[in-house]
């Protein structure tokens, strides 16, 4: 099976490690196509990022899906134009932040999430007050480490969630932690060991779960709001992104 | 006072009658500079639709701040964008939808909204669920008139919101009703008139709210996820949008 | 535009510092007309002295709505007798607590209320949840100034109120404030200067939203709740209030 | 034991039928002693009725927790002035909404609510989300009775009652029926055996959790809203209620 | 009347101290018929320990209920069973958990409850959320004493609850506690005291519950979740709880 | 790897079932092991029956786990005794019920489910307010069907179960359907082709979940509810069980 996972900025290096990490994690029988768009920005940090990430993170999904992708993941943990992309891809579609959210709620009660910047809290807790699972979730907390800083492992950034990972056990009660980065992959196991819990990588349960969907023979519903999007003309860039 | 109204497809129809609406509830000091993206869709219906509408429609936000707007609207019921707009323009954003929400809050204890195509059904929500207002709003119906066929008058588009607004009435205990594009914006008066009831269009209510919040002297916190977007490169289309 | 503001309590001096408030803001072109009940408490602090407020602060309404009010404002923060004088009164209604509430939700996604005394957190509490906004509010915190000590600035009231604003921004992660108490109304532009954030306040909020509902041609559904009330008798001092 | 079970309006045929069904249920060691106002509308229905029901209400409230009384309860389905009440009693106040729903709640995963007009819905359904149960509320019906017609047994009212009985099981899925009005008190037994379901009359509901409160030594905790109005001046008829 | 108060634990000198609790509140006429299954855990903590408790619990509701309980209550503050028992029980059935939650609504706007050991806060959470009184509850606390180290008086254990109540009234903002285990039951009156502010015991507040359901003719509806099981086969050791 | 699958009822011939379902869409690696309780009940319907399948299946789960299961799934819709078996498994547990929720919420923004029952609809609404999911679930119908009659084929239930589907999309908006019955297992791909959704049968999803866990290498976390129980006497058939 081939899994299409598109890393929405535009720096080659994280679209590496995320494929790593993909592909540490993936079934042997199944293909991970890594890509990522030439437009965008370079990280994703906050709404106005996400804005201008999404259009080629749909040109990337829509490519993919004509080359026969069985499943698409959006290795953003804003899960960054997810709701476009299941409308426009025949495959299914799935964003790293709610994988994360879904594995960790079958091993914890309760959850907290430990992100990058604090411009980020809010959009993930919209995000899990949209999928339903805010209650399940203790607390988003932010590291304050920049996305790009986490390209290579450092002392640092390692500490510094390692200390949000620390109160949200002691004052949130949380039993299980969400990292909140597609660039903290590398950090998961680490993390577990050192606070004995399980922490989850939004990557890793994404690749789980677009595997089980294919098994299942699955896709996204017609039915709604992921309906195929009517004939329009688009203009300007985007024309060939036309429905 | 300038007040920016920003239709986020490219229809230059469209964002003419927007721009008379608006011109039409605004006080006599106030200058309507009405605006629509060189790149992007013809009509919003849906998520892909948004998708793609978002940054050109930010790019007119940035300009008219620039121009010295002291607010911006975005004419469109989904609020298209307010997020990225908020975090980046230096005056107040006010998103159509919101705004209709708001003020039927005002004058009702339980609204309905009739929007354009059920495609729009959850997006519509999943606003109502962000602004807190989900309570607020018996139900989001759609009439399934396509947003162009709204351009022009016609009776078969104004039956069919009739007949949901009817419905609205008798089945969800709705006291007063949103209507859910601005393209129905000139409606309002007429549908109110016909139900007894307040039927509110997010674009004069939008207008009165901007007008508010530039009296006020109030705008976008910069605590929280409306920082200022990092310095960061952006790249292909979006490279003048670089924060 | 004539604007009727009430103060529900029976002390001049306030009402004459909630109508320089709003005629601080209103447009040249509106008439203020600010009044006060002669019979009920000298200051609403809690449940009881609400009860006791409501039956003057009624009178005011359907005097003021008789005298061709175009919209009124209830002068409280805790929108002492809202519902029950949207059900008696032609024109539009606006409570200072819903009006604060509302203008925060447009500039920030997540605000704080500090309001006078302890006793008042709970009702606060009630109508937000009852407006459907209290997810939107990080936390109502009270400073514990009583409502009369505000009547003259005071440092040590600004001191306390102050010293609140900063733990909602520490500790809630509040992006602004809403002032709890009309009487608050004259420190908003020194608080937003001292903790760079947008500070709401109530009274000067409603001015502009009862403005727009008067432009919007809106009043109160008679749909449901707010429904005439049936002709009945009643007895005692009430008798002129009969509906 | 002596329980105060104060009917809110002036209408003293109704004070008395209450007072009957409360006799009904008390032990034989409970003195029923049940008042009304002086003051006030001679029936309760919607928010304006209400306000002015209130002041009066807590004058037979403070009047008979001088005399002695046990615990306090208000006999109006919206239980008007239920808080004002519980800040100035030294005795415990319930409430026969509250008593209704609570107890339901405890025979019954789902119940519905059939009240008199459709102008209380709203009223109770901000009651049933204040108290936090309207998750257990499976609608509020109205059967379009106004509440003097149930002074007195008639087969009109009943059959309308009736009705929606049956509709609330058969399309709201209730397990169990809360009667709407004081009013009604004597139509419960007769509803329970004409639909196989238990139908709940806030009356008896309230006098043996009031019984209940009493025993267990219980009384309205000061720490929060309900501690004891601070001394200050009421003008007006309301001087003597000053606290 | 008759009142079955079953113990879901084995260990007899805690039936023993539950027994006295209800027997000290229980109205002369009531005779308390206490029991504890033969089989099952010497206690409850947690959710494997009441899933081995149920069955034993079960067959208690059942005896008694074959030799004419006029009620039941389960004395474990997890309402462990509760929805079995209802089902199968012709009498009503309370657990301690809602009877504590519901008698503290009534005189409390926010109540905390301290219970036994961490690994109960979240099965007396699903409960709140369950019952729809979770946003009634500050927080649910633990003083982290095993339940048979509360079988007789002992300073540890009580410092250690006290420590929590003072804890919840600081930084919780409640007005009332709930004693979260059947075990505390002794020492409600002290803590009340102490901290000045109303103390619940559910097993006192389940009696008095109880009698008044028994009163007012109520017993569980059989319309939805609580129908009689249907008749089937049950094999091994619940053979005899065949329904 | 090892997957458990314990169908919590005594009905032989439905773990045959259910263990084909699950090979079915299991990896060529993962081994099968079906068990069943030796004890409870030969179907699960309602709260009743649940309680007496719990602990034979929490003796599974035990053996299981002892005999190297890398991770368990419990084969009825109901969850039943969930909690439970992640307090005391070394390998993590799911349930059919939570993985169809989830699974589903991958694919449509609102779901439906259809269990067999009216008297499961509760037990099933109580675990979506559990879980979170609550919002995303449309709504539970019951087909009116019990358990063992879908243990063979047979075309009046299918009839019954599209019937629901059916009105599921037309009045519910439900986008996908959840089946809410191990015994349904054969039925979804029937059931997706007539009504052109996604069907999703618990055991299917389940069994991708758990082989995902086991790849993720995560399991139950320790820190919360789930801590493993501690040490104690069962008296009874359940000694065998202590913890």
């Amino acid at each position: 099976m081939r899994l299409h996972v598109v890393n929405p900025n535009t720096t080659a290096t994280m679209t590496a490690k995320i494929a790593a990490a993909a592909r540490a994690i993936a079934r042997g029988e199944t293909v991970i196509d890594a890509r990522q768009p030439a437009m965008g920005p370079v990280s994703i940090e906050g709404f106005y990022d996400e804005a201008f990430a999404v259009p080629g993170m749909l040109g990337c999904i829509r490519e993919a899906d004509r080359d026969g992708a069985d499943a698409h993941i959006i290795a953003c943990f804003d899960d960054t134009g997810l709701d476009a992309a299941r409308a426009v891809a025949k495959a299914p579609v799935i964003g790293i932040g709610e994988a994360g959210f879904h594995i960790a709620s079958l091993v914890a009660a309760r959850f907290a999430v430990v992100t990058t910047l604090g411009v980020s809290i809010v959009p993930i807790e919209h995000n899990l007050r949209k999928y339903g699972l805010a209650e399940r979730c203790a607390r988003v907390r932010a590291a304050e480490v920049p996305v790009l800083a986490l390209e290579e492992r450092n002392a640092e950034a390692l500490d510094k969630i390692s200390a949000e990972i620390k109160a949200a056990i002691r004052d949130d009660r949380a039993e299980a932690v969400v990292l909140g980065c597609a660039g903290m992959a590398d950090l998961a196991a680490e993390l577990a060991r050192i606070h004995g819990l399980p922490v989850v990588d939004g990557v890793a349960a994404a690749v789980t779960l677009a595997e089980g969907l294919i098994r299942l023979g699955l896709s996204t519903s017609r039915l709604g709001p992921y309906a195929a999007p009517r004939a329009k003309i688009y203009s300007g860039p985007f024309a060939p992104f036309q429905p």
